[in-house]
């Protein structure tokens, strides 16, 4: 049978309602299901790519707190970008690690879903795994859908995760 | 770690090009990049469930064969009908058995991808994995896609598998 790793490529991101980096919602969702459905025992099959693209203007939703005067204010985001980053990325080598499955995991810059394929497109994984909040088609108009984008547009096989009804926070766009 | 087995819907259907019931290029690739890629060797972990949807009024292309001029000669189609579903399964149940993965296969009438999110609905597989023929935008428009309507209505995880560039035949619209 197969003798090479399956690689699975997870695109994670940050939460977007608590204060500190932990991983969103539908990316624990994400990844829980990979490990228990797909990985299950067999860790030594199975290779995990932690993608996290950070999105320059939508980042940091404490920037209202932000005032910019010097070029040295955009050097310290830039920094606590960074490690906000590092830190989600943390999260799910953390875990890994206790699990037993092999796993890298980096950070790119700019529009989630363009960078995704081009990093499926880069580095061919064999499955691509999305977190998605499962919104209806109205509020997709507004937000937008890396799933979706991803599922059309990947050079590889994508699964979505839908969040599970029980975890949707108050405001479902949140995640 | 999970306890229970993941159950793993494929749905299968036969090849348009040959005269016997093979399985389609996009179903034998689809089941193919699931045992290699997902279950591996972890043979007793995972379930798998085919599904093949038979259209009434698609499913023999040497209808133009037929003149049907008693009742008779529609029993004689159903049953032949129903000989060629049980052989396509038949194909897929003795891969499985010769891999050592346990399955079961049955067949349904209708619109397949309309049967297909009944039948995740009824049975909750964790997975559902579909081929696809990876068409364009323009040749979709006039055969429509299964794997693009399960993907958004399916309610559990879907995969859809592209057809191998090189595996495609003269007529992409064949499979």
């Amino acid at each position: 049978m197969a003798e090479e790793v399956t690689r699975v490529m997870v695109a994670v991101n940050e939460s977007s309602i608590k204060g500190y980096p932990h991983p969103s919602i539908s990316s624990k969702g994400a990844f829980d299901w990979t490990i228990n459905k797909i990985v299950r025992d067999n860790v030594s099959a199975f290779n995990l790519l932690f993608l996290h693209v950070q999105v320059p203007d939508e980042d940091g939703f404490d920037d209202m707190d932000s005032i910019f005067a010097s070029p040295d204010d955009f050097k310290n985001m830039n920094q606590r970008d960074r490690i906000r980053g590092v830190h989600l990325l943390e999260y799910f080598i953390n875990r890994c690690h206790e699990i037993g499955v092999v796993c890298q995991a980096w950070i790119m810059h700019g529009d989630p879903k363009e960078v995704i394929c081009h990093e499926v497109k880069r580095l061919r994984p064999d499955l691509l795994v999305v977190g998605s909040r499962g919104l209806g088609p109205f509020q997709k108009v507004f937000v937008g859908t890396v799933s979706e984008f991803c599922w059309k547009h990947a050079e590889c096989p994508v699964i979505s995760i839908k969040r599970k009804p029980d975890e949707t926070p108050q405001d479902p766009v949140d995640d």
